[in-house]
């Protein structure tokens, strides 16, 4: 709520989440820890909208749409893998609700050019990419488009990194920005939800996985998969002997039990006796790829028996973009009224 | 049609045209000059979109959103008077027909940042409107915009004045660039269609008419508005006595009647008395006067016709939009398609 609401008695709107992913790619243990198992965990507390957000992935891959379109269909399976349920979830398609690119349209008013080059995610993304003075406009002004993705489902909470809190700084800001020309809280402001583990490393030890950096371990790899990327997992680069005391700290195997080994006492004993020397890195990697087999063979069988059925998938998606356009072509219906481009 | 077109044996398409104003006020003389008089001979000859810019108007006007939405009916009201026929011109409101906003957000990703800061058009009236580094990014992003209201409709002719050439060139490269990605000519490429008669300047001898100069004489003034104004206009600063020789260049009053007076023998022996003396200011003004009173009659009784139900005028612009949407969507279509945006 804006500080200067006109509307602080009306009893608080239900929490509502927005988040997705841009399908460009698998999805792997980072987008798991990083997203997707609190995904599973929200739908039943929060009613959750979660976008294949296809037109933003466009934004740096004009080269390649036929990557973003095969994907779409991907990311949809890796959701009902992990448990996404679509009757708990809308999931949906963003180029398919037409009315994000509206709303993003006129937000494009709300925000001035040298507010956009401020956003450090922004600023660090055009320096990832090497964009430099050839940004793409849709590029610099994807925060627009977060904003209307955001308020169009008048979300209240946003799962993001610790990286992505400036946009939603901006989009509360777009969001205050048209209440305070609109002259009431049409829109809603959101807060990050910023999830308690950290970013997954890659297993190579870089600190994110990442498809571009092929350090991935994906969620429909399989087990053969599984086990040669955890014999590549980067450990203590010291530990040359196993009579030798082991680094646990930034050894990728250990922050990778960290996150999925359920059996912490266990874990924490043989930190233990790494640490003091006497434990080769086969054992501990031999207690990840079990950690991991166990915990991803279900996610994969799952996967395989959606994958049976891509047209029930897509149906689905359709099903769930319906829903998404209806709440969207709302929002959007008073955001045109409140600027006065409603007629007939 | 771009050098590299793959359906160059292909019949050339109909000449369509995309044409429209801002409605943020009534139009005037100037308009009918530039413009008006023009699309009146254009809806024999080519299929004509004349656009109500709504959407666009609020790039620079969300501090008065109101305005923007009366003027449409207003401005509606100017075009019927004039004699645009909605029988054979497509009159449409530009925010009703949204595929114009998705097409803008996609074609955002075919123009750099720095390419919209050097085109001279944006620079020119960033400048004008004091923006500096506070440009809104819808501002900013305009060309995309308006290659979007172009190129939805494929137009083939877009009569614009010399200054806003660039914007036509800007159009083309998105067009191209899309094609390109598209690897077909979805998009049609357009030209500019610069009227032969300049600019009209305003009563007081600015280069400029304008609403925002307050130097204008409006299509739906009354007979005692347009005498005032007449009684205004600038003619020779120099030509003091009756006796004295005037001169005609950048003197309005000539500039007016070079424009409207159809009598162009008695005009040049009015010009050559002028010029040698003997000639007093008022005797140049009543022509003038009777001029804009002969030309401007007509349209205002038929402009106090049609606003006698403005529901009928709103209905019309209702059809105008939905045959509009219709092309649009088309268009939006192919995009979606070209991109793989298509899923269901």
């Amino acid at each position: 709520m804006s500080q200067n609401a006109t509307t602080a008695s009306a009893p608080a709107p239900a929490p509502v989440i927005l988040t997705g992913d841009r399908p460009t790619g698998p999805l792997h243990l980072g987008h798991f820890v990083g997203s997707l198992r609190n995904r599973v965990a929200y739908q039943d507390e929060y009613r959750q909208f979660v976008m294949l957000a296809d037109a933003q992935a466009l934004t740096d891959n004009m080269d390649d749409t036929e990557k973003v379109h095969r994907n779409v269909v991907e990311v949809a399976l890796d959701y009902l893998a992990v448990g996404i349920d679509p009757t708990r979830s809308t999931i949906f398609i963003q180029s398919q609700v037409p009315e994000l690119a509206e709303l993003t349209f006129y937000y494009l008013n709300l925000v001035t050019v040298a507010r956009l080059e401020r956003n450090p995610t922004v600023k660090t993304e055009i320096a990832l990419r090497g964009f430099e003075r050839d940004i793409p406009a849709g590029f610099l002004t994807y925060p627009a488009s977060q904003a209307s993705d955001i308020s169009a489902f008048k979300a209240t909470l946003v799962p993001v990194g610790e990286d992505q809190i400036p946009m939603i700084e901006q989009c509360n800001e777009i969001v205050r920005r048209f209440n305070r020309i609109a002259k009431r809280d049409i829109l809603v402001e959101c807060k990050a939800l910023v999830p308690e583990i950290g970013r997954l490393p890659g297993i190579d030890g870089k600190a994110k996985m990442s498809k571009s950096l092929g350090n991935t371990i994906n969620l429909g790899d399989s087990a053969d998969q599984i086990r040669a990327a955890v014999k590549q997992v980067y450990t203590d680069p010291l530990h040359l002997k196993v009579s030798d005391p082991g680094h646990v700290e930034g050894n990728v195997a250990f922050l990778y039990l960290d996150a999925f080994d359920t059996d912490k006492a266990a874990l924490e004993e043989m930190k233990a006796h790494y640490t003091r020397g006497g434990l080769g890195d086969s054992i501990v990697k031999k207690r990840l790829d079990l950690v991991l087999q166990e915990m991803l063979e279900p996610i994969r069988t799952r996967r395989e028996e959606f994958a049976k059925d891509k047209g029930q998938v897509m149906q689905m998606l359709k099903e769930g973009t319906m829903k998404a356009r209806e709440v969207a072509a709302g929002t959007v219906d008073e955001v045109r009224r409140a600027l006065g481009l409603s007629y007939f």
